[in-house]
């Protein structure tokens, strides 16, 4: 179990800055800012160009730099005793980000920044303050920081994945056919609240020909046709993890032609998980579910099958077929698999704890790979 | 009223690609890529790399570039006609945009592009494929086309408005002095899922010496302390458009402390809103308000005393210091104030029609300027 002493995280960055021969990290996304500094700026999202930034240098403190009106806030949360504040529309953060690392002797030094989430208009006011400069991506470390759950993410993550999968089962339980998919929509939603999430993620759910859309908005004038399926792919944030649950599921009468489709998609889905243990590499993960696939007579049109998941929603280990890196004990993943036939999405998707042993799934604890079913009415 | 055939919001974008001698602007933003695309990718929020972008050339036809597993959705919903789709994990969208740009004939062209939500590494990319051309910043221009509403726009704004005043409302209702943060929060949120809402924007929600906190995450471990007050600023997702609510509530006895601090500042309010109407310069207004502020005696902190509100939370105009652009008709805005005294933290905020005569407050058609109130329970 890692070290969770706060400033720890961050210090856990180290070898990999030794390694690339960065003198610094900076944190800039709301999930490292959260992760490292561990402190939530909720309007970090939906106000983009109000930055809140976490500098990490190798060798001296780390300091934090947030936009005034988010000061009491980050008094109270983050554990980094160098706070600095801009006011919004009077001073840019990069300014102050440049001020900061002047201040700690980087300007000229080799810097790894989120060149994956710092826009290039503040990349470019950055380079232009500070010339010398250099700015290297440093995302993927971390990444990798990220990948190996404490056991506080596990624990939160493991509650985030069950109440999920009991918020859509009891929405499924109080649905009729000829509801509408926002009806049952509502329904998860407002059970995901009431289990504890504080805020919705994501809500695809389209139901007929409608599921072939990945991800599909419910609609209120679509009514659940009887004999037909819903595509579902559903997830929120608990304590600021995320949740990721995807089901099949049927409406009223069943239909064998569905049936036989999600059954040969779960066989697949068993088999799968059954490989995922430490030290199997993601790709070969990719290859043998895309294997499974094909002996089970499904189209595979996957480019990745599964995600590390914390508080973003992709997080390592990426299935993918270019991913070398093997799993390892305590990464959090979904497994996740899907076919489309005849216009029709059929998707299944848990929360994998990867153990010393092999793995958990922790979503569903007793494996049941049947369709959720919204019976029909009785006469 | 503007003209609403689809398409038409492109049309717009090219007197202002004309004066910035732009051989095409390209829309990169989940914002944007829904306004002129009128396509919505439920993960290009979520899953930041996975980019869907809209080409519109001054000159040539509109191209619409997604992920794969995006298509059913793009092709049932964008009105642009040359469709491209990139496979995740083997095809860079930055590849494919540049093929495009070359198909086009613009690899040697100056470009509007969104360089505040395009990421570094993107742009890095790009000026690496097409090392001629010139990529300038042309978010102020699509700020500027989406600032002036389309009827349809203001029909939703109106209706997320006034559906979020109600769901706090009757939250409130529901509420007893003693239930926890969290509570009252949840039964918001419940009610705004009841209402029509397809997400939640954000829910900051503090009680207290928390009310400090701009935005606070609601706790269920704080109950609500009588003679206390609430900070509320709460804001969902209605047809894709924002909501953004702010209210002051009493809970339990009556605090005239607290009551009088919020009487000087919907004082301020009333006569910030007799300001709004067409002709006005933002920055006039934000100075106006802080006059105001400092004949009522209380603190004035403010970077911004409003904005526009529409797909974004933030967007033209922004009534800052610094903004000499004056409101125009059929702009739609929050014009929202607060103060803190004592370490409490007052605020409102509400939804605003900017009409040719002066101007609407939507949310709030009989304005009330007194507190919400929890009421003691009968004993």
């Amino acid at each position: 179990m890692l070290d969770e002493t706060r400033g720890a995280r961050c210090q856990r960055c180290k070898p990999y800055m030794e390694q690339e021969n960065l003198d610094a990290v900076v944190a800039i996304s709301p999930e490292n800012v959260l992760y490292f500094a561990e402190t939530y700026i909720q309007t970090q999202t939906s106000i983009r160009d109000r930055l809140a930034i976490a500098v990490m240098p190798l060798a001296s403190d780390p300091a934090m730099i947030a936009c005034k009106i988010e000061e009491p806030t980050v008094e109270a949360e983050t554990w980094i005793k160098d706070r600095r504040y801009y006011v919004e529309a009077q001073r840019s953060p990069i300014a102050l980000l440049a001020e900061v690392l002047q201040e700690k002797h980087l300007e000229g030094k080799r810097i790894g920044m989120e060149l994956n989430y710092l826009t290039a208009d503040y990349y470019c006011e950055l380079n232009r303050l500070l010339p010398q400069i250099e700015l290297v991506p440093c995302s993927r470390i971390f990444d990798q920081v990220r990948a190996v759950k404490e056991m506080r993410e596990i624990k939160i993550l493991s509650r985030a994945g069950l109440r999920t999968v009991r918020a859509i089962e009891a929405a499924v339980s109080m649905t009729s056919v000829g509801d509408s998919e926002n009806d049952l929509a509502v329904r998860m939603i407002k059970n995901m609240f009431d289990g504890g999430a504080q805020s919705l993620e994501f809500m695809c759910l389209g139901s007929g020909l409608r599921s072939e859309m990945a991800h599909c908005s419910p609609d209120p004038s679509v009514a659940l046709e009887d004999g037909s399926v819903i595509h579902l792919d559903f997830g929120g944030k608990f304590d600021h993890y995320t949740s990721d649950i995807s089901r099949g599921i049927l409406i009223g009468r069943r239909n064998p032609k569905h049936e036989d489709i999600y059954k040969r998609l779960t066989d697949c889905y068993v088999n799968g998980i059954e490989q995922l243990k430490p030290g199997v590499r993601a790709c070969d993960i990719y290859h043998f579910t895309k294997a499974q696939f094909e002996k089970a007579g499904i189209p595979f049109t996957m480019s990745l099958v599964g995600h590390g998941l914390g508080i973003g929603v992709h997080e390592l280990p990426m299935l993918i077929p270019s991913e070398p890196k093997a799993l390892e004990t305590d990464m959090m993943l979904c497994y996740e698999i899907r076919t489309i036939v005849d216009g029709h999405r059929y998707h299944i998707e848990d929360l994998i704890h990867i153990t010393e042993q092999g793995c958990e799934v922790l979503s569903q604890p007793e494996l049941d790979t049947s369709m959720l079913w919204i019976q029909p009415d009785l006469l």
